[in-house]
């Protein structure tokens, strides 16, 4: 039997995760009250070897139905992996090799631990790869699968009515893509598919697919992306609005600290625990510190409370008290004169001479001792360098001497 | 080496049979030309279990290019024939099963013997089937290949696009057809694809897929449908013009006679091995009298020369000179008096009793003894058999009466 608790149902379906349910909500939630054990999925497709918030989100819901009793399983698409869902993308994308998804895979395990109870004895969560069925099909069982959709309820895809039309290339195998995710819905038997909401299509082929093979009602439960509500735009690591479940505890602080006060709610709603009595508290004061408290639950979820109170405090050195930071790189040197346009060079702190006297003429550049600060300005001088002298290059670079004995 | 003989091989390529060849008939010829072994292949799904002279015309010109020392394949697509090719379907084929695929392989085999030499030790024949691929493929293996070929290079075709559009269903695994055709000439690596003008499209998707995958130009060489020119139809079983190899003597020859005469060019050209020239003369004269060449050459391909000469008597002497045929259908009875109606149902004469009595006061029916000849008038009456007694209807049917002895 699964809990059947009214309240915590509704606190799972209503809390602003989930955007829709198919068919109906009042549908799942009567077979989330009859104490049904159901089967769970969520889809991963390894394309990428991080994670990023948007994914702990679905992670973290998953774990709430798998605490209600129900089944669980985290799907990785190491076999749908390889072509890539075309959804969203404007070209055909670059085939993986299964050598390169296996290696995503086993860092995305790693990532998610945090949020997931692996251990529990009862009922842990299922790990499935797509490619235990995918790769043993045959022709013959495509086939039988194909038979039971039409083309014009693949063509129904706006996506691929926008590549058409545009005269982009739409291979095939990408046109299957659907009836693979599909497909994986039967191979599983599932009662639930958890996807993104620019997922519904491919599980609503899904839900065909399990009608008409297994006679069976699967629920598609649509959640959010988490886009910015202001710019529309998703998490994205070459926008540098990523935070990215492989980033250590000081630069996840930092990366949540980066966001756009739009996406604080967002990011409480989806990524902590709190309650939403307890967020819509927060996030009516200062963005500032709704934020700082944000980074620090969320760091917490990953890396405990110690680590999340260090980085906190070492993000607060750096960025607002602008003091050292507690570690900093070393760059050794054998002679103690520098010319000063050389030392940014070779120790990384410029790109080139050009850009270091650029910095220094800017007033960018500052040497610390114990006892002193000095901006330095004359970019044609040589610096008397000593040990632990400390060259600081704008807020963030920083690099400590060490004179190596020779 | 091949023959490179200019003159047999514009033969081939003028006389009719084929209508075009892609990329170019010069390319083609000029490869012909140069000596090169070529691996040419037709395939022949195997969805009815008998095969017309549309089929045979195609036979015999592979064996045309065997004969010139080409390497041929009769390809029988067990496994497409499982789906059906959606060419000219207005809906989805009925799936066939495997037992139901090879039972008319099996049947086909024995009717194109005739027309190829199976025997020859050099350069003989060789018979494969799309099973022996296309169903130990896997999703990988498609993906592979569906990477190749783009949605709309598919969906280009007419057909596709009728059906779409008139909203009758097209499903996933008819739009694949031509794919699984098309990789039927890389599993085989041939030169040369020989199919009907209907089959262009898949030949040519199999053609890039050639390309692609092995770099190499294969030809299609597209042949006639031999439809009618005035009608626009194919032969056709339900529309009574095929001519089907499983026919007997008779039959066939019956056929043939049967056939308009708009078509007798047309099968004098693909059907038989007379010079164009010949063919010419021949139907030049009279229809009645060509069509009996005709006839009397085809049957003699598939039956020898004493059984066509005897299939012309018989026909001749059924048709033409209304006698009685050599071989009457038995019909065994106990009693000698039968009441007319009665008997000629029971004898299957006629369908029904309203038909019999019709066929009667049409004067259709006659009774015929060694001695004497007389109509049956009045449909009430009682007949006295007698042994050998025969019994006609119309032109064509009859029965010969043989009295049981209890």
């Amino acid at each position: 039997m699964t809990i059947t608790n009214e309240q915590q149902i509704d606190e799972i379906l209503n809390r602003g995760t989930i955007t829709e349910i198919l068919p109906t909500k009042e549908d799942f939630k009567k077979v989330l009250l009859s104490g049904k054990k159901l089967r769970f999925y969520i889809g991963f497709d390894a394309t990428s070897p991080t994670l990023h918030l948007s994914h702990a989100k679905n992670i973290i819901l998953m774990e709430k139905f798998r605490k209600l009793g129900h089944e669980v399983i985290i799907l990785f698409g190491d076999f749908t992996a390889r072509i890539g869902d075309p959804t969203g993308q404007n070209s055909t994308r670059k085939q993986l090799s299964r050598k390169e998804v296996l290696n995503n895979v086993k860092k995305w395990k790693k990532l998610i631990e945090p949020l997931m109870n692996f251990k529990e004895k009862k009922n842990p969560p299922k790990i499935k790869y797509n490619s235990d069925w995918l790769s043993k099909m045959r022709t013959e069982d495509w086939i039988e699968i194909e038979s039971k959709i039409t083309v014009p309820r693949l063509l129904e895809r706006d996506m691929f009515q926008k590549r058409i039309s545009e005269g982009k290339p739409l291979f095939v195998h990408e046109f299957l893509y659907p009836l693979m995710q599909g497909y994986d819905s039967v191979a599983m038997d599932v009662d639930v598919e958890v996807c993104g909401t620019d997922q519904i299509f491919n599980a609503l082929v899904g839900r065909d697919l399990m009608e008409k093979i297994k006679g069976k009602n699967k629920f598609v439960v649509a959640v959010t992306l988490m886009e910015n509500p202001k710019t529309g735009e998703l998490m994205s690591k070459s926008k540098g609005t990523g935070i990215f479940l492989n980033a250590s505890p000081l630069e996840m602080y930092g990366q949540i600290m980066a966001q756009p006060d739009e996406m604080i709610e967002i990011l409480f709603v989806n990524n902590t625990y709190l309650s939403l009595e307890e967020i819509k508290k927060i996030v009516s004061g200062n963005p500032r510190d709704a934020k700082a408290i944000l980074a620090r639950e969320i760091v917490k979820i990953f890396y405990g409370e110690k680590k999340a109170e260090e980085a906190e405090n070492e993000f607060n050195k750096i960025y607002r008290d602008r003091q050292l930071p507690s570690e900093i790189e070393v760059f050794e040197i054998e002679q103690k004169k520098y010319p000063v346009l050389d030392l940014l060079c070779d120790s990384k702190l410029a790109s080139s001479k050009k850009e270091a006297k650029r910095l220094i003429e800017g007033g960018g550049v500052t040497k610390k001792t114990k006892d002193n600060e000095e901006k330095i300005n004359n970019w044609k001088q040589e610096i008397l360098l000593e040990d632990n002298m400390v060259i600081q290059v704008g807020k963030k670079k920083f690099i400590k001497i060490k004179i190596k004995v020779k």
